[in-house]
């Protein structure tokens, strides 16, 4: 953040140039730092409850240290997504308690551990393939404060296992479900259930599955109605999302 | 449903040779009548808290209308989507207190006005050409017993239009956001605000927007971690998932 | 089927000029009649037990009826397929037993009823929009001498309905599939039998499904490998085929 | 699979409290083994005639080593698909008599040879390239039971080589063909033979070729009508539907 | 032409300021009229040995009678492609001899009917749909001085029809095929004659057609290596090309 | 725009609340118009030196009138696009100045005729077809204040034609090019001008041309440097850019 | 090719069994061998000028030198495409007068350098890019026994440099031109000269060039007439049907 | 340049063979070399402002260093775009001031540093990751004589980030906006800027991104109207438009 800004709004405001309201809006949005590279968002964690997230790729290494650095002084939890393990060696020198999550590809550093959720977040998969996927949302979900269950491998091929399932479904306060191939799961628990699935396609299959785009048109096609999407391999939108439908929540005070 | 196997499963369940738990599940499950043409699923109220909504493309009117006829009788509020004036002319016949909206050329009966929600459901579009879907999904979380605020023409290319609605935005327990041509809104709405968006891709535009497809695509690739997506023009789809995130939610009894 | 040719095959094979076996193979395989717009296929029940079925669109009305004459007086059956009543009214002057089947706008003419199948043949749709490709199935399939058991409606959304035909599934030698939308049924028939699933999608749907392209892509990648994949819309394909698996088999005599 | 829970239900079959065709059925679908990252599917033998096939690509080494280890322990027949030398290298350490097939890149442990096939299955390829995944389909084939011909190289670029095996394709009471580039020979073959063409894209071609989709949509359209399709490259999906299609069949005994 | 730019050059010439074979260049290229809406092409009958073609499609009735009306007072023959019998009307007025083909949906004036061919010009089709494609291609072929050979419905499906026509087809300069659906038929034609096939993918089929696209791929994937492709539909550019193939051939003089 | 607003603003002002900078980009903003289904956007003219366009396909005839209404009452110059001849004369009662244009489909105001150019917008279409996107381009850029020039029918197929006006196209400050087919006529400009050429890809063409995607993509891919694109029949899109190219340009005054 | 089979035939023909032509036919036809992997085509030569050439992509190393050995010994002239400098090593130890071609990566045997052609073949490129799809093409017409020219990077973008070798251009009987990013060089190439013009899409480009799909689209929607299209990066095909166009022909001596 | 042509070209213009204005533009365009792989354009400088441009992918170094070695000869600056730092080594052979752009991916010689333009260029990027493109595009407008800003990381998911450089943005003559992703920034930005802004996709993303096509679509279907737009990662082509937008402009003097 940028104090010399910080101070020219304060003494604005202290003049009387500058009107309560609107010192207020100025300071809240300016919450980013600017590092060159990147606009380090420290505002996002009060306006969405959560502080940026690092996507890894196409970063040089040094960039994500360098952004991490700035997020971990500010805000308990971070995560580092789509990233190595090497990234991670780097990472480990500024905050000893990151940890490395092999299958997912994550840094993670989780410093609060509250609850802040009123269920459970279930993450489901079709197959054993989907895994890496659904650990992204699932690690996601537990870094913003949530309880999460994890049940893998139970395509519709084989219909009786999903069906065996269910009850651990139905009591959850929204699922996660990461399908590759032709993504059908998400139909499928979406008629099992009576709160929102998150319908996460991965890029698990060959040929025809495009890489993910049949798993994803079949999941935006869902005859459920109360599945969305998001895109493909995004674990961690969909951590993120149902993070927010599972949070205790109260009406925001808003200014007028 | 089929009286009779009702019947043969409760003299079984009586006999002894069906346990309790069994007999529950069977029976909940049984819930859908089958009319020759269609199995009306009169379970998935009690599973998802909501009738089977009918999708009137593709069905011939007789068809609508027999399946109209059959939700009428158990459940207080039916929505008819993508039909036409004529079938409502019909329905009414057997619904006198059904309504005509033509702008969402949507059919709705709304006998129970119960309000079931925590917060506000609120409905955005990008443009004026965009307010048909926009429009659906309004109908659609009210019929499911939320309160709705609708704000038309925000899109991106004049920015102010949507900052001046910001503190309606915010103080949303989830916002709806439809918008053709590049899809940007969502994007945009999703910084703002710190809850779920439900981002509906429409089908307005020309040339390189391919019916919806830049928009769907512009949705799915969100910069913004809160935004999941639905089919494009799928306004029903986003007011239901929107209903269920909204709903006051508790723990779920479940059998084990 | 050209006389002067055969005239003049069979006095060469008579003067030695032309080998048995030879002879066998070429007037066999002169088995059409050349219409000027249309090769009339009549060796093709030879070689595959069905006469050549007539795709109506494309065709002009009277190519339709001048091919159908051709067939009617070699074939007991024939079937029209993508075609409309008025050319069934054409029909019907030269062939006064033709049904005509409005659901599937197809012409049947079904003089032998034998039954040549070893079991019965399953049709099944995810929804009610999808009947007229089924029956298009169904239709052929019964017009190829097999018994045909019709399901409706038991889409994935509701899974209990398509459990709860399970035994007759079960049955079945072979089993059709048409869906829309997402495509998933066949994936999940496909897990509850053991015998071939002829996947159709079809182009019921909107925005994403791309005319059946989404269904298609599902059916194509679908986790259950006893699945095969027919054109979108391709209902008479799936009869065609089904009737070849349930048909009683015996070694072909082969001439070496 | 679940001792505790077979035990549970078991002694509910005896306490009365769980009929008997109840309990068939449960304990039938229950023949699952969780091993954490997967669900092996031990039920499917019985559903389908033959153990879960497993894929291996996405897979690590030791998840593919040690679901092999539960599958070979039920089941004579067992095959890896889309795997390599160096897994199988592990998969022999448990299973001494696993054979490894270069072309296919497939490993296959097949103790019991008994045929259960009607006649020939017989496996076809247009260009040398699609050996590989004809291969696939020819060594699944001879898996479940059936005699396997094999024919390589007669694309219809050179028509007279495919007809010079028409006697041999006749005689088959299912063809396997597997084709890139354009995808022609199915059509081919399907005008010569009058029994099921399962038709298998490859991804052999270059440029317009679009790793398999310009096979994949000929097939598709293919104007022989007893052609069906699998994805691009599943060899062993094809030979499964073959060997089904093969199988002496017996009507099934339903329980109702 | 413009007559005061021609005046201009030849005066130029005459006066030594432009030399000769600039002159020759200039005027041989400024062989246009423009007539507002268009620039009618009269040197293209020099460069290319035949006027410029009128595309119907796209143009008002009156531009299209106005473009002929130019045209027909320098070149004996003239063709009108995607045109209606409307049109054809006012054109008969400018030029009574004018023929309507219904098939093709193409005007022609044909004064000059020399040949200029060394061979005949043999097209094909695969159906009977692809007659009015196809017939395009002959009308353009004769307009052209070749004598064309018309052979229709010998799609693959049945290979002995196209077998049939070998030494017909042998005995062709050019062979073009006219193909829907798998598009399948090129790469069989190819294969039995050593001259150019020029493959027209017509937009004949459904679903995964994708009005003509699974044809073109086909053909531009052929691995009959004498293939070469034009759009889909473009009977007029294969008649076109094959002419020039066929034409008695002169090496051209050139200026240097 | 807000009365109240601005009252609200300017008492606060007045009253020290809101500084002169602040008040001055607020009123600004503010500009625009709730009319219910649409906000219209007074404040754009301010910005970018024109007023909103009215896309009109998409609206009701009673919207587009009524948003025209508000326009036509602060700006001299409005252009309704994508509009018919109805809606013109609905408009024509509420602006008897305003003029149809039936080419390209559009209705103009246009009351301020100041030149504001620095030199001439050129705009040349490849064939006449593409003439009705071309219109809208200059007719665009004529309302925007620039001489236009206009060029039809220069397509590649006859170089020498658009070699003949290099002259007229090197003296213009900005180019617009439609083209529709192969879509290759603004490469071949853009190597002739020393300014930037604008390509407009147009729908015109049939087959692969697949509405203008292949014009789209070989203008995306010029190998000349200085061609920019727009979506495909975007005509206004490309008069509007020109506009502001060719636009007499003083750096803004900014407030910091 | 198969000697028993000759013998058996011939024998046939002396014992009168066989009739002279149909001994011819097959014959001729049954001219390929069968090495396991492939069927090399001897017959190919016969039918169309040229032994088949060896596309080197997805065949093992030993396969391409087995099946060049059967190749060599009855051709003088054989390619392989697509291959590599140690495959070259290998084949050089079978035929000595090997010739490596690096930028097109491809073996050249030509023992037979006869002139065959009428003219000139004409190779061109737009950009040096597509130099080595062109010497693909170039070679294949040199050993197809035709004068080649070869004018590299004359693209539209300086169209000065097409122009300045008109000349050269319009004495060729026939023009390949090959071309990337937006593919427009055949459509200038094509205006400029009266004879067929081969356009060879290469997958020169990046964006939205899609590995070459743009230029093959403005390909085959070239205004140019004379214009056909090969697949992408296919220089061989290329260079096969040029050769076909430039080849003296003489009318087929047909049997009938 | 071929010296001996220009002195061709002046001794016929001296015998009066050759009037004045023919010899100019006939030695305006012979200006570029031939140097076998390429034709070095030194004429578009004169043309275009701007020497020819070497874009690096797909030449041999050696290609690279010679092209750049002729044009180093004639024009002061040069660029080198998508190449590598091997390369760079060697052109610093033959021009030591070369200087190398590691993020871009960009040799640069800028011998003259002249600023041309009217006011500034603005360079801004939506993430992190699209600095790379953006960059290219800021070295192309620095060598092409303007003044550039850079402002990294401003994406439309924190919107307050570019609102907090409007005034930046709002004093340029062109604005240039690079984007991966859903590419939303270019509409908001057009909205705030009243100069045209030019988009540049970049291939940022992963999923349904599709290698930048989201982007592009997204740009493409912007709803401010002064956006246009070149091909995915065409950094170097925004800074080239955009140079010529804010460069001095003046009426050319043309011969006629």
């Amino acid at each position: 953040m940028d104090l010399n800004e910080l101070q020219r709004l304060l003494s604005a405001f202290k003049d009387g140039e500058l009107p309560a309201d609107e010192a207020v809006e100025r300071i809240k949005n300016l919450h980013f730092e600017d590092v060159g590279y990147a606009r380090v968002d420290h505002a996002r964690a009060t306006r969405q409850g959560f502080p940026e997230v690092v996507f890894g790729a196409g970063k040089t290494r040094a960039q994500v240290v360098g952004i991490v650095d700035r997020l971990v002084q500010r805000s308990p939890n971070v995560l580092v997504t789509h990233t190595d393990e090497e990234t991670f060696g780097e990472v480990r020198n500024i905050a000893t308690d990151a940890e490395w999550h092999e299958t997912a590809r994550l840094i993670r550093i989780q410093r609060d551990k509250t609850e802040l959720g009123v269920g459970t977040v279930a993450v489901v998969t079709a197959g054993t393939s989907d895994i890496p996927v659904a650990e992204e949302a699932a690690l996601t979900a537990e870094a913003m404060g949530n309880r999460v269950s994890r049940t893998w491998d139970v395509g519709v091929a084989g219909i009786h296992r999903v069906l065996a399932e269910r009850a651990l479904l139905q009591s959850a306060r929204v699922v996660i479900v990461a399908a590759g191939m032709e993504g059908a799961l998400p139909s499928v628990v979406g008629g099992l259930v009576g709160v929102p699935v998150i319908a996460v396609p991965t890029s698990i299959g060959y040929g025809a599955s495009f890489g993910g785009v049949a798993a994803l048109l079949g999941m935006l096609n869902s005859c459920s109605s109360n599945v969305t999407v998001v895109n493909i391999d995004n674990g961690f939108g969909a951590g993120f999302v149902a993070s927010l439908i599972n949070r205790r929540w109260q009406p925001v005070e808003t200014t007028k």
